[in-house]
């Protein structure tokens, strides 16, 4: 949950004042989210969002965040699409932080996905890789393959905090992701983040993808791979291939796997459960005493890892080559 | 900022198919508030609060809460109107916990209170003593006169860990509030909490008051009080007479004011003072390390309770006998 910024009415009042939306009406902090602040912004005009860029987010990288919305949004991707000032700008400066102005989606993540969830979810991730394929705009995926020996050297032995043994393990899980990635697949523009809580639903279909502060270029896939860390376990632990086979058959239906990323799949999933492990490590480690965002169990991602690690192939998963 | 509990989506599915006001369309947590746990939801219908009520709200109060504020909303005060569900109720459960439903209110709680804003909340204070006079159901103020004694022992000698000889200062103050307290003034159902994150305002007038929790039976002069200290003081800590004199003076024009509540003001906002004090001093002591809650600073209110205890007469809050 993350309201870091208040914003004092006068300065809210003015900043909306440069767009075209009518005089503010409600303005309240959402305790969604944890990179930025967020709030629900009613004017005469409808329901908005108003972020507020905190320093997690890179300035440099907001014309890419903020276009690629805009992008898909105009091919019909149902996703937050940027209001633009008078002037034509979509970023403001609002309380010393960049700000922006979004439409608002409505619909609810669903806090226990069911295989419809997932299903629709492939078909959207699909759409979204295609729409996106013409963006003009590039951005490196710094938490990718080649990012990772940076977030092990973070943590480094203190990860043995978490789990005696785990500083070793991730040197060698590392050591064999990093010597088997692939080197060349179909890629273009991921959203890198695809958990729950990014996904809306609404009457069984979706409403709403948002949060498209890590999108960056990548293999289409290895979103693909994220999606199944994030969207197919159980509770338990126990990996639910029903979900998957939906999922990954909705994705094939819209945009086609190549024989080279289904085999890639084990290996670019044990590798997002890595990423996601080592940023839950480090935070697990990092966080201040006084902070009011509890950091998430990195042990999740890490039995993941585990699982990709054993998987005998792409079949695992309920896809056929 | 508080969103304590998670809802379920089947379970609030299930929750707001209760009531006559459509299907779920959005639902997010809000970051204000510390009591419970506040959602903005929209339906098919609009926008309305769903509040889940967490521990530190009795239960057996809520029927006198939630029948005051529909009470009050009947009699044209902005306040928030519980929504009845298709058998009657008011009241219903949810994750385990009392919840209910309320209309949302447009507007915005000023961070920077003008001699306006003080005069509007005059008026709107005076006319909601008016609309509550003839409420049914009574609650006494646990946390008025009687309750100190509890408070200041709940704190004890570690007082003196936020400013030294703070523990025997408070003993002072109480004792003589004490013996000087009103045995009795016009009387009836009080806020009792009314801060500027309370009342929201729009286009220049008061569009809702919010957050009922304290509301009880006590003297209105008491309430008034609390709004002094609650509005008329600067950021610096200097009091602003100006405020004081537009919100008293809109006051009486709505409720008269007699010779004996006039004369308690000093008193009354000394001990307004005193209280407010005492629940900080014991949240500032007593808060978790890892609290989402950032507990406000005690000492503004003790510098409150000094000022108030110096005072001439109520002539120093421009108000004549």
């Amino acid at each position: 949950m993350a309201v870091y910024t208040e914003v004092p009415d006068e300065a809210l009042a003015a900043f909306v004042a440069r767009y075209d939306i009518g005089d503010v009406v409600s303005c309240k902090g959402i305790a969604e989210g944890v990179e930025n602040s967020n709030y629900l912004l009613r004017t005469e005009r409808g329901n908005f969002i108003l972020t507020l860029y905190e320093k997690r987010v890179a300035e440099a990288d907001l014309p890419f965040f903020l276009g690629l919305m805009q992008h898909l949004a105009e091919r019909g991707i149902a996703c937050p699409t940027p209001i633009h000032d008078r002037s034509g700008a979509m970023l403001g400066r609002l309380c010393a932080r960049p700000a922006a102005i979004v439409s608002f989606l409505d619909g609810m993540w669903p806090r226990r996905p069911t295989p419809l969830h997932c299903q629709l979810l492939g078909e959207a991730l699909a759409c979204m890789h295609r729409a996106g394929a013409d963006f003009a705009i590039r951005r490196e995926n710094n938490l990718s393959c080649a990012g990772w020996r940076r977030l092990i050297d973070a943590s480094g032995k203190r990860a043995d905090e978490v789990q005696p043994g785990l500083a070793d393990e991730l040197e060698r899980q590392h050591a064999a992701i990093v010597a088997a990635w692939p080197k060349s697949l179909p890629a273009g523009v991921i959203h890198a983040d695809l958990f729950r809580d990014n996904v809306f639903f609404l009457h069984d279909r979706i409403s709403g993808i948002i949060d498209f502060y890590f999108a960056c270029n990548d293999f289409y896939a290895y979103d693909i791979a994220i999606c199944l860390n994030a969207w197919c376990f159980e509770p338990d632990g126990s990996f639910n291939v029903t979900k998957a086979r939906l999922m990954l058959a909705a994705y094939r239906a819209a945009r086609p796997l190549s024989r080279e990323e289904i085999a890639a799949l084990p290996l670019l999933a044990r590798g997002s459960a890595l990423r996601f492990a080592l940023t839950r490590l480090y935070d697990w480690l990092n966080h201040p005493p006084g902070a009011f965002v509890t950091p998430k169990d990195p042990r999740e991602y890490l039995r993941r890892m585990r699982f990709h690690a054993g998987v005998a192939g792409p079949s695992a998963y309920g896809i056929d080559p």
